[in-house]
């Protein structure tokens, strides 16, 4: 049997990456993805998501072979037991996540390899918005600053228009910057329905 | 040894709460908290953040013995190899769980027992903004739908009060529904500077 060799930029094949953006072209509604996750309530600040199935590319993804299950908790100072990673932590990897994975596939499709890419966050919060002890106070985080250390083989000029492009692209960093509408609906079933 | 008894609401410990609450109304600079997450990209669309260290209530948090380690990956159809939920997924399990927590919190603050709470959480996303398709599409989530179903031993008016006051005080709820600045910044070296 013969392997075929596959082309690949900072580990992404690229004749896969432009299948499926000459794909997206010519049909765009295969380019709108639902993400499921499903959480429930242990004890205290400890919850539990499973995380498996979502819908894109126009059909429900069955890649998956088992679920994906992540712990939030909270630290003692903020009452809880470190059962996991508070929440507000878990945005800072989901952020951190896809400001680099935009940065590596903005990266393939200029022809640009990346030699290393690492960031560490930084996000301040003031707790009397979740603690509703000052109404003129935020709830959410005040800002979040991103430290990239990356290197690639491409000018200077070019790598700081890449990271900049990766910013404005990133769907976590855009979902942070922009207002995005959450409604919470109550149900007496689970039962995603798309 | 005599074992303490503590009184707890949906398993925080009330006295506790009393506390900080007590102690953020004389000092509110004890709020201020900072939340930090390091990742480091591994290859395509495979990353990992390790978390642990924090500031908060007016010092360095020395709490933790080891990091939370968690890694983003890619479905095949995004170019990946399922090496973990992705970068969005993630943010859903962060909304999941701040939603959840804060409803706990802010239940047992009004004495609410809480007999059950659970989530499922659906975001839709148009990949379009993502891959620099269409300049007029968003990168992230156009919208978030939470279904709650919850059960707790007060009336159906105070419950819906309840939730409504969670949403609008949830962290990473309130990150998602208003526009936080995100930056980056080039560094050489690795280094959080509060």
């Amino acid at each position: 049997m013969q392997k075929q060799i596959r082309k690949t930029c900072n580990g992404l094949d690229l004749e896969q990456m432009g299948q499926t953006v000459a794909a997206l072209k010519s049909d765009p509604a295969l380019a709108q993805f639902q993400f499921r996750a499903h959480n429930q309530w242990i004890y205290g600040g400890e919850n539990r998501s499973t995380i498996r199935d979502f819908y894109g590319a126009g059909a429900e993804d069955t890649s998956r072979d088992k679920d994906f299950v992540f712990t939030n908790g909270e630290p003692p100072v903020l009452l809880g037991h470190n059962e996991g990673a508070n929440p507000v932590e878990f945005l800072l990897h989901a952020l951190a996540g896809c400001v680099t994975t935009t940065t590596v596939l903005h990266a393939a499709a200029r022809g640009i390899k990346l030699r290393k890419l690492s960031t560490e966050l930084v996000g301040d919060i003031d707790l009397q918005g979740l603690l509703a002890l000052d109404d003129s106070v935020p709830a959410g985080y005040e800002s979040i600053r991103i430290n990239m250390n990356i290197e690639a083989d491409c000018s200077e000029e070019e790598l700081s228009e890449l990271i900049a492009f990766a910013q404005r692209h990133s769907p976590v960093c855009n979902t942070v910057c922009r207002p995005v509408p959450v409604t919470i609906e109550r149900v007496n079933t689970m039962r995603i329905a798309a």
